[in-house]
Formats: C-alpha cells, sequence, structure tokens
C-alpha cells in the first residue's frame, strides 16, 4: 500500500508558507505504517493539479491531497479531482445545510459563495470529521484507477489533522490490510561525524540490512548535533517498543556516550537533568556567546530550580569588575578558568560554564575569529579547552554553545 | 524559463525535517522572476529519484537538486543525476584535494568515505561557492533533455543558500535569457498586523495593480515581525534602484515608524547603530529570556563598541545582590525600573533594557504566564510597559526580546 500526498497552494511554491502539513500527513503515515514515497507540491492551477494527481496514481494506491478546498475561486481542488474521477461536481444538500447552520450557529450571515464547498465529485464519500465549513472528501476511483482512492483535505492544520486521524487513516488501513506498527526513537549524539558515525555502525547497519530487524538513518542537524533515527516494524507496539530497546543498546555499545539524549532530549535539558538530579546549581559567564548559553538553558521548562543565573561580561573591565578576575588577556585559559571560578562564586553556583574567544569577522588581540576558549567548574575542579573553528560568526557562536554544555555534561558523567 | 524544485531525504517524507529548503528556492526563485510550478519531495531511494528527475525534466527547462550530497551510504544524488545524464561518476581530484585540506585546516583527520564527495557526474560544472565538504554541481544535460540543467546542491541550509545565490541563480538568469533586472527591497515592521498593513496600503496596491511601477507582497515572518517586499522591474539596475527607493518612500509615508529597517537589518542591528551614531552604550538586565536578548545583539558583528553586557539575575535573591534591586514582587513595574536603572550603574552604560515575567508554562507568585514586564532606561529617563501574551513559553519569550528592543527603539528616535 502506497500513499502519497500533493500539497496545493501558490503560497507553498513562492515560500510564503512553509508546508508544514506535508510533514505532518508523512510522518502520520509511517507511524501508520502506510509507506509513502513521494510528496508533491503544485499551485492553484486547475491542468496542472490534474496532471499531478494522474501522475501520483500511475505509481501510488492512495493520494492524499492538502489545500484548496475552501470557498474562492482559488479553491479548486474539488474540480480537478472530478475530472480525474471523470465525473461532475453535484451540490450535497446535506452538507449545504451543515454549512448554512455552522453561519447560523456563530450568528453569522453566510456569503452565498460558501455553499461552492458543497459541491463535490459524484461518487464521493465526505469524511466523517468536519470540524470547519470545508467538508474532507473519500474519493474512490473507477476504470484504470480502479481500487485506488484520492482523499482530500483541508489546509488549514487543525482542520487537516482531525479529518487525517478520523477518516483517513482508518480508510486507509482498512485498504492497506496492514495491523501491525511501527515505532522510531532518535538518538542524539554530539562530537562525531556524520561519516566517522556511519564508519562506525558500517558492520551493524550490514547486519540490521540482512537481518531487517530494524533500520538506522543519520541526520545531520548541524549545531545540534548528529541525530540517529532507529525504526523497527512488529505486529504489536510492546514488541516494536522493545525492539527498539534492544537496537537502542547495540548502538550505545558501538558509538558510548557520544549519545547524549533521546527523541525530545535536548544538551540544554540533558544538563539540567544532571544537575537535578545532583541536586547542583549552575551559572554561567559568557563573553563570546553573550547570553546565547544562558538563553538556550532557560527555554527549558523547570531550569529555574537549577539555573541560578548568568553574567555577560562583553567589555573587558566587566570581567574584572563583575567576576573578579585578573588582568589576564581576554581570550586565554587563564580568563576562562578565573570566568568560571568567579560566576560560581558571585553568583553562589555548584558548577559553572565560561566561555572566552572570537566571534569574528576581525581578529582581537592576536586571535584568529574562531579561537575559543572554555572552563567548567564541577565538582570543586575546573577543567579548561581550547576551540579553534574555521566558521562564521553565527557558526562560532552556535558551536562554543552546545561544546561548552556537553563539556560539561562528560565531566559531570565522569565525575559520578 | 520554468525550474523546480526536488526535495532528496527519506527524512523528509517522514516528517522528521521540515522541509524549508524548497520553500527558500521557491522565495528566491519567484524573486529572480523564474517560474516555478512544482515542488516534490522523495527518499533517498535511487530509482525513485531518477524517475523523479526524469519526469521533473519532462515538464521543466531546470531541476534544483537539494540534499543527498553527503559523503554516507544513503547520499546518492550524484549517482542518481549521472544516470539521468547517462554518464559515469569521475573522481574530482581538485575537489578530493579541497576537502582533504578543510579536514586538515580544522585540524581533523578524514575518514576516506568523504572523498566519495568528489565524484561528480561526467560532464558536470562545480557550483564556484563551496562552503563545506560536498561541492555543488551544475549539470548540463544533453539528448531528449538537451539545453536542459540540473543544479545539485547541499541539503545544510546554510551552503545551500550560499550555492544557490552565487552558483545557480546566476546561471539560471543567464540561461532564461532575462535582460532586464528585478530588484526587491524587504521593509521590515513590527507592531502591525497583515490584515492592518493591508488595509492601510490598500490604496497604494491598487494604485500599483494599475500602473505596474512595482508589486508589493506581505511576508509575517512571526517574531521576526512582518516584512513588506518590494519588487520593481527595469531596464537597467539605477533604474530598478530608483524605483525601489521611490516605492519605499511612498510606503514608508503611509505605514509611518513601524518600519524599523531594511533588507538585512535586523531590530538589534538598528537599536545598535542608533546607539552608535549618538555614541552610547547599552546593557541588559534578562529574567524572563536569561540572555536571548544579550544573545542576539551579539550576534551583530561589531556589537562590541556599543553592548558592554548583560545580567541574568534568573534567581530571585540575584536581582537584589547584582543589580541591587529592592524587595518588590519579581514580576512588577518597580521591579523592572530597578533592573533597568541597576544594570547601567553596575556596568557603566548609557542605556538599558530589563525584562522580568512569567514564560510559563505554571504561574509565578500569582502572574500568568505571558504575563510580563519591560522597563528602559534612556536619556536619563525609565520607561515601563506591561505585555500580556496567550502564547507558549518559547513565543513569550522570543516577543518579549523583539518587544524590549522595540521598546527603546521607539525610545531613542522620541528622544531626538
Amino acid at each position: 500500500m502506497k500513499c502519497e500526498v500533493v500539497a496545493i497552494g501558490t503560497e507553498l511554491l513562492l515560500g510564503q508558507i512553509v508546508d508544514t502539513n506535508s510533514s505532518f500527513i508523512g510522518e502520520q503515515l509511517a507511524m501508520a505504517g502506510i509507506d509513502s514515497h513521494h510528496q508533491t507540491k503544485v499551485g492553484d492551477n486547475h491542468e496542472r493539479m490534474v496532471a499531478v494527481l494522474r501522475h501520483a496514481l500511475a505509481r501510488s494506491d492512495a493520494v492524499i491531497c492538502c489545500g484548496g478546498l475552501g470557498p474562492t475561486q482559488d479553491d479548486i481542488t474539488r474540480a480537478a479531482i472530478a475530472e480525474v474521477m471523470g465525473v461532475e461536481l453535484v451540490r450535497d444538500e446535506a452538507i449545504a445545510e451543515r454549512i448554512r447552520a455552522m453561519f447560523r450557529g456563530r450568528g453569522r450571515s453566510m456569503p452565498e459563495n460558501n455553499l461552492l464547498q458543497a459541491d463535490v465529485p459524484e461518487g464521493a464519500q465526505i469524511n466523517p470529521a468536519m470540524p470547519g465549513t470545508a467538508p474532507g472528501l473519500i474519493c474512490p476511483l473507477t476504470g484504470e484507477h480502479a481500487g485506488k482512492v484520492i482523499y482530500a483535505v483541508p489546509g488549514v492544520p487543525w482542520e487537516m489533522r482531525q479529518m487525517l486521524a478520523e477518516g483517513v487513516l482508518p480508510d486507509l488501513q482498512r485498504r492497506s490490510g496492514f495491523s501491525g506498527v511501527i515505532r522510531s526513537r532518535i538518538l542524539r549524539t554530539w562530537g562525531q561525524s556524520e561519516s566517522g558515525l556511519a564508519e562506525q555502525l558500517d558492520d551493524e547497519i550490514r547486519r540490521l540490512d540482512a537481518t531487517g530487524d530494524a533500520t538506522i538513518a543519520f541526520l545531520a542537524s548541524g549545531w545540534e548535533g548528529l541525530k540517529v533515527r532507529i525504526t523497527c516494524k512488529a505486529a504489536s507496539e510492546p514488541e516494536a517498543d522493545a525492539a527498539l530497546d534492544h537496537e537502542e543498546a547495540v548502538i550505545r555499545r558501538i558509538i558510548g556516550d557520544i549519545v547524549f539524549g533521546v527523541d525530545a532530549d535536548s544538551m540544554e535539558s540533558v544538563v539540567l537533568e544532571l544537575l537535578r538530579t545532583r541536586g547542583q546549581t549552575l551559572a554561567v559567564a559568557e563573553s563570546l556567546t553573550g547570553g546565547l548559553i544562558g538563553s538556550r538553558l532557560t527555554g527549558v521548562p523547570g531550569s529555574s530550580d537549577v539555573f541560578r543565573g548568568g553574567v555577560t561580561p562583553y567589555d573587558r573591565d566587566l570581567k574584572r569588575e563583575l567576576l573578579g578576575c585578573p588582568d589576564v588577556p581576554a581570550v586565554s585559559e587563564e580568563m576562562a578558568i578565573a570566568m568560571a571560578r568567579g560566576v560560581c562564586r558571585v553568583l553562589g553556583a555548584d558548577s559553572g560554564i565560561a566561555v572566552t574567544g572570537v566571534a569574528g569577522p576581525t581578529q582581537l588581540e592576536g586571535n584568529e575569529p574562531g579561537d575559543v576558549w572554555i572552563a567548567v567548574q564541577h565538582a570543586g575542579r575546573t577543567d579548561s579547552r581550547f576551540l579553534k573553528m574555521p566558521f562564521d560568526r553565527e557558526r562560532i557562536r552556535q558551536f562554543t554553545c552546545i561544546q561548552s554544555l556537553d563539556f560539561l555534561r562528560t565531566r559531570i558523567l565522569a565525575s559520578g
């Protein structure tokens, strides 16, 4: 059973709206165990829409059309589907009355063109869910495409999601006869390149290719690190979850503690949780990053019970005045260490992170852009590290942020 | 000249990454005056990728392939394009050496499979921009598709954007034979809704529809405000720029100082520049935002001559200990004002921004999530403002950041 997605709307092609609907539908199809090999975006143009639908039906068993079901002239999905089905649009009086009733219910007078939404292709069924004024359509095909189906859902996300869950996915699973489940899990990693990870996991990937126990995919996410996605198919949820647990353990044995989290974990949420379970607090001194680390930490709900605060002594003198740092070069190991100790002392925190460096584009006191000193204070000990990054300003700051959080993470784990 | 976009990656179909690249490319094509009628997503599968490329070439003159240029087994875009071109992959030694040099430059050892990125289809040209280790490709076709072209760019957004601007769009415009110039300018606005702006500009938009002097488009960008894009076509650059200057002046007369910047300006770069020209310095005290404002300010190159630094007294006591704030409620006008004055005094700055509030998800001292007090100190005067935002944690923090910077911006302008 193959189902593809066709997102309709010129505004999608112009990039005025990012097509998150197709991503959501694709994820739902995958979770439902339905193969989805193609997604297409096409504008509000009758001929092109018809051609795209015919091409999709030629290679897939089902097509989900998203958008173009509204009451305006450029909402032409109904007409395009009717042409592909080889039928006319007919006014569905029951739907027309539901639309009138919705407007009455909201105490609003109904512009006549809203009834265009009640004109559906002859032979189309109506999606049981109708949260808005646009009905969703289930359109079984005949002739050369007999046995195939086109679903039409609105582009309004909350309407689409309800129709997908209550009307489309159940119908698709009935048709596909697939009774199993598919589960995925993401391992978040930091500190290894995509090619390096692929080499480390090469044997395991070959083994899985042979056994089909699971599939592994890499998702490079820039300064968010590299994600390793494990996907398992099984007859039941418990079996799928057990297979995921097993495969996660295998992979962790191979790549070790570069895995910092799972699924929704972020580097900052993991660091906060490690300190929380140890009853410890955190403070940050950010010169280079100017508040980025604190901003990410405080983006995590409940961070206030671990994160005491931060100081950004961007001006040179403030490193001394606010944190009592000695008169050493602004970008130096001594300065980073003094900042880490200083911020823990001044803000009364158990652990501290300090960064100082050059974001560029120009040199600073003889240091190149990308030259960064990081220091972390934890369990009464201060460790420091030098980074040299051939990046632009934004990435130098972002990598420094994650790198410094990961530095503290590994120090916490090492200190038990 | 028709150009379509093919985004490659199974993770896109599975919805684990939202395909923002295609949206960006679509916008760039539209602004360059190149028609783009279709966008397709396909997974990391050789046969399907080849079929999608052939189908795209059958209906368009050019195809931009995004993704699948990395060094791992599932990066097979190069091979798929080679098959469509009917040629072999050949090792480009110059590229291979560039890749080796990049790893040397970062002081890292290079996993051998990185050199796979140097295997390009015979006859392909290399995109002049190569910000990462994956070269971009310009692949002219022969035979039935003679005169058509496939461009391959990486899925890493910053690499894709640079290659698009420096390699793809110029080549497309040469091929399209468009002799005139199209210039666009973005007016950055804050504080007005899209429908409100559309109403204010309704007459002008009608006038432009009639005269064709220019076109106006609105791009809602969430907490980055609302962008008004002016586009003018002309025979020469000077004429196009003159038309843009004229239209910008007309629009500014209508919508006034909600326009905070132009094109690459950001709210933070504008505030820094306003202070720089007045020879003044800035400090921030961030409770709610935890460093977000300082992080945005220091993201601007050269901010160090205006931005002295910041203090994040996330813990209640630190507001008193670090900034000498009185013992008033943490989320109150008095506290915000005391923080703004305190941070200017302690950090020795002329101007200051202070924010304190509740990001949620839970209440704090009887304040609802989204209750925020902002204070700005400028020209010896302190002003405060209360915000109530029915948003989630992330948007509360981001809107507070922009709102507080805009608050200072308008105060600076008002004080002359």
